[in-house]
């Protein structure tokens, strides 16, 4: 016969993924009742539905089958009350010496590198370069998020067909995942229609983006992509002012016209010292579905020389894919193969610490 | 015989075309002689190399011509020096009645019609819309001019090959004419290089464009075409609020992705009260030049239902031409010729009070 502490004890080696805290410790286990070899958990998740919930199931139902042969355990799951998310915010503050007014999202996340994603112009493939970056680095086995620092032009939602808004757990707002588990951070999850015109000044734009950062739990990462709207100003001056920025990834096109403008954001790069990781041209070409020949459809590019003169990487070209146009359309990015990317991966793999 | 006065009178009756005051009053009349039937006449120019001094230096001859028969009449053109400038407009501060705080420019300018080119997405072709519209207007014989709203991202100097700097008048900052006419104002005419970052925040924006349109003379227009950038922040918000924005001409592409941020610019404008003039769709399509077969490169659009669900016009889709990018980056936009573009044009043109 075993005894209730001994589950107890039991699940105190199970673990929160992203809290990197036992359950016990946590207040996450709200009953555990033994009756006979039947024994019967029940864990409170942080959030409703929180995607490590599969993992936090196996892992005590595991932890408690150990303790005796043919025990018959049935892990109940559901979502912490108010009042149990408040205790554990403040079991975490008092560990942190933080003052309310200072997030504790903000000191628990560990974001190993981050990734401007930028180009100046709007239209050149920025949004969804930074998403098959982040989508490239995931299959490769990283812990990704994307930060859509686009405030009133957000398409990262869109993009990998996330659509639920963010819960608020006890560390901060949890971002949703994508399907193939990239966490998703963008104010278009907040809104109630996702046409809704976000019209703000600069210093809401500054104040959404800080938060972004600050007080969502982004938890542990390997790589945090920021997709950057076009411009030079609140946005871009936030994130390279406010963030750890590691890198900045340019994307442009082939015409003179983008070329001119992207260069005002590597410029902008430079001045605040954010190294330039590489120039990404896309929409170098297209493919005509009919006769199958490649032609230029902005012109001729000169993203190599750019590249020189910014000292920097010419990491690859892209075709204009209508296929891309589909799957972006259809929040389907983490399915869509593409072998020139995959070697813009590669090539900016190495520069993620 | 005639004297120097008789010349002065018959010089009272030329106008400047753009201040409506005859130049003799205005002090451009620096000095007349008369020897014989040699009358010489300098009249100093507001600003040097003003647009208009071949139509003051002819109808100043013509006015003195006529004062005697054979006349030998020469005119000789100088620029005033700032004496004369800060006289000026010492004299047209006098009689507005303005304190030196208030821009002469603005309460001088008589603009018919302001019409704002905005899309809420980048990179769709809207400042090549703009100044398609500009150039199409100009060509119906319509005095136009371009306020480029788009601090951050410029384009309308590069498409309309204009690069000279503003110059100062008397009256305000002297917006530069493109080949075809079309006045011309932009952040980027002011730059030392045409790809320097304005690395600024939403203040310095907003006021940037308060005195694009306070502080530049543009005189008398019959439709001012504002290109907006991407986003509902601080360029559109000031546009909408500070400038009687007449209309609003909206540019989309046909990826859904583009209808979304599109929309929250239209909806940006009916929540500011500018009425939507209609909906351009451009990129609709891509024609091959091996096979000359038409294709969809961005997918199928939704133009005509984005139009009927905000109650306007449809006004037409456009090919995504590689001729375009071509005169765009030439700066030759004037000299492109396109019917559908022109049919748009004419649809526009009797919005324009």
């Amino acid at each position: 016969m075993i005894t209730t502490e001994q589950v107890l004890d039991a699940l105190k080696k199970v673990m929160d993924p992203e809290i990197h805290r036992n359950i016990v410790e946590l207040g996450m286990v709200r009953e555990a009742q033994v009756n006979g070899t039947d024994v019967k958990v029940t864990i409170a998740l942080t959030v409703p539905n929180c995607p490590l919930q599969d993992t936090i199931a196996k892992d005590a139902a595991q932890a408690v089958d150990t303790l005796a042969d043919g025990l018959n355990v049935e892990i109940a799951l559901t979502a912490m009350t108010e009042e149990e998310k408040q205790r554990l915010t403040d079991m975490l503050r008092r560990e942190h010496r933080q003052e309310p007014a200072v997030s504790l999202a903000g000191q628990m996340n560990k974001v190993k590198s981050v990734i401007a994603v930028m180009s100046g112009k709007g239209g050149v493939g920025k949004s969804t370069a930074a998403a098959l970056l982040a989508a490239g680095l995931r299959r490769k086995g990283l812990r990704v998020g994307v930060l859509d620092a686009d405030i009133t032009g957000p398409s990262i939602p869109k993009i990998f067909g996330v659509h639920e808004a963010p819960l608020m757990g006890p560390l901060g707002i949890v971002p949703p995942l994508s399907r193939g588990g990239v966490k998703i951070m963008s104010i278009n999850l907040m809104l109630q229609a996702e046409d809704d015109a976000v019209i703000w000044r600069g210093p809401l734009i500054t104040s959404a983006i800080k938060q972004f950062w600050n007080d969502v739990f982004w938890g542990d990462l390997d790589v945090l992509v920021v997709d950057l709207p076009p411009g030079t100003s609140d946005a871009a001056l936030t994130v390279m002012q406010n963030l750890p920025v590691n890198g900045a990834v340019i994307v442009t096109s082939p015409q003179d016209l983008a070329d001119m403008v992207v260069r005002k954001a590597a410029n902008m790069a430079e001045k605040l010292s954010i190294p330039i990781i590489g120039i990404i041209e896309n929409m170098s070409y297209a493919i005509c579905p009919h006769c199958g020949e490649r032609f230029e459809i902005f012109g001729h590019g000169h993203v190599e020389e750019m590249a020189q003169s910014f000292d920097t990487q010419f990491l690859g070209s892209l075709a204009l894919d209508p296929d891309l146009a589909k799957v972006c359309d259809a929040g389907q990015i983490e399915a869509y193969e593409n072998l020139d990317f995959d070697e813009i991966v590669e090539l900016i793999q190495p520069r993620i610490a």
